[in-house]
């Protein structure tokens, strides 16, 4: 058995994490082991490793926030969960690793025949996509958005629940080359990030009032956000792409009524009930296992090549995510 | 008769600006002629100049936002007020003046006795401070707040409405020969701004957490103000004194969940009925004519020293308010 852990945090998330072996005890009394089949590199994940994120487990650690696995052996009563099947691990766990063992009850079983690779991706980046969408503004069919990042995982995500509920969403990359992944996922605006952003949203829109405006860059990004915002709209930031602060004018603040607040998941988890946490869930797997909900992968890593797989996901350009297959 | 007139904009208020002389017909029916007693420079009258505001009014305009004057000519049908009777001036009428005429019903009468230097002041300040200690949270005795530009008109109110609330205000200065001057207007805590803010913020509260803070200068001091606040606090920015974008950390936004939004009294003006709007300017009223609230005053010119006085007041440095006496 082996996992990728980190004994320290650093500058370089790929310095500090290897794949070692480790031994794991049977499962214990309501445990379960699993065996991971799939497991994402997050944004989020790289920050834990360079210390830059807002919650950091104590050292060492294995990395990894969110996966799939599949039941291999049962510890003594153990009811509801039977050998080979699917499940959604507790996020949090360390799920860069072969095997884990887990407490039955924290364990979302999953359909079987869906694509464990997307629902490996379940946990983090479409409950993010989908709460962007619900809990800042109340928005309705009709109502328009705008976002940049927009060839992010969030970011396509976005684009299907927003048009699956008929939202209109604006769509903004960095670069030219990214247009086209995020019109194949099925946006109808994608405009390149740009001093005149506001003014060629106009034209796209032809004027639409934009409520709300959903920023991952910061730095001058967010203003720019901002300004193509009907008055009285919300941007809210859930990412810091260009690892700068965002940057907002006063006029903006103070004449047009603009409000600046942040999104962060894990803040939701904590504030929110089970059943309502249960719900967005069960709607989620259900779109991802029928292939209404995915994302692009990039490229997939055993855990023997850990540190190229964490370099990859920390690089800027990528056309989709990072997966680790730690069997392979 | 001279007022205050400017033909254009620009980027040196003072340049675009002169004294010159002008008629003025008799009032009509139910108007009054009033000669100004005081009228105020605020930013935003600087603003106004230099065309950076957000409300501009058509050229060529006479400057001056609020003002007291003294009733000196009836027109016919006028009920109400009598030759003599001080009072206030409407919003935005232009009271850098010597005469001006008015709709009585627009005029509000002022009690006898008091300082027409103080009531001159009354229009945009305190109501910016009262409202920023009000409408932005509910503020109770006891909650703590943080207010950068402490020694500006608006911080200086500010600390005063606070004091008489049970409010408690930590204030933040640029520069070391401020605090003086803040302290003397009632402040317990005056701090200097600096990278370390935060901590000296906690050292001095004793860690209280603060769930407002009011920011009049943007650029890096917006997020230093939202470093020193409470998780899930509020900061609210009314002022561009740096003259640069608000600058808060994704990190801010996100892990500790600050909100960033703005305050334009004007706005406010515009929203809020005749009613809530009167309660307001009726308890300020009595405050400042009984001495309650107050604010300092650097100097006072007469119209002929327009240019002057727009550069005194345009000027960072400031130790008060410039006041205009048109009529010496």
């Amino acid at each position: 058995m082996k996992h990728a852990l980190y004994p320290h945090r650093g500058p370089v998330p790929q310095d500090v994490i290897d794949a070692v072996e480790f031994e794991l005890p049977a499962p214990g009394p309501g445990q379960v082991r699993v065996e991971v089949l799939a497991a994402a590199i997050n944004p989020s994940d790289v920050l834990t490793l360079t210390g830059e994120y807002g919650m950091l487990p104590p050292l060492p650690a294995v990395g990894g926030n969110e996966g799939v696995g599949k039941v291999v052996e049962l510890g003594s009563g153990v009811q509801g969960l039977a050998v080979g099947q699917t499940v959604l691990l507790p996020v949090g766990c360390g799920t860069w690793t072969t095997h884990l063992n887990a407490d039955a009850a924290a364990l979302v079983p999953l359909p079987e025949g869906a694509d464990p690779r997307q629902l490996a991706m379940l946990t983090v980046n479409p409950p993010t996509a989908a709460l962007l969408l619900s809990d800042i503004l109340p928005l309705q069919a009709g109502d328009w958005v705008i976002q940049n990042a927009a060839n992010s995982a969030v970011g396509g995500y976005l684009v299907q629940i927003a048009r699956a509920r008929g939202i209109h969403v604006v769509n903004v990359v960095r670069r030219e080359s990214a247009v086209a992944d995020v019109k194949a996922s099925g946006a109808d605006i994608v405009l390149v990030d740009g001093d005149d952003l506001a003014e060629r949203v106009r034209d796209a829109t032809g004027g639409a009032p934009i409520k709300l405006g959903i920023d991952a860059v910061g730095g001058a990004a967010t203003g720019r956000i901002a300004a193509a915002l009907a008055s009285g709209g919300t941007v809210v930031n859930y990412g810091a792409m260009s690892g700068e602060p965002c940057a907002l004018s006063p006029g903006e603040l103070i004449f047009r009524g603009i409000t600046l607040r942040g999104f962060w998941l894990a803040y939701w988890f904590k504030v929110t009930d089970a059943a309502t946490r249960n719900a967005l869930f069960a709607d989620l797997v259900r779109q991802i296992a029928t292939g209404a909900l995915s994302a692009r992968i990039q490229a997939t890593y055993g855990l023997d090549d850990i540190k190229q797989a964490v370099a990859e996901a920390a690089a800027g350009e990528r056309s989709g995510k990072i997966l680790l297959l730690p069997n392979g």
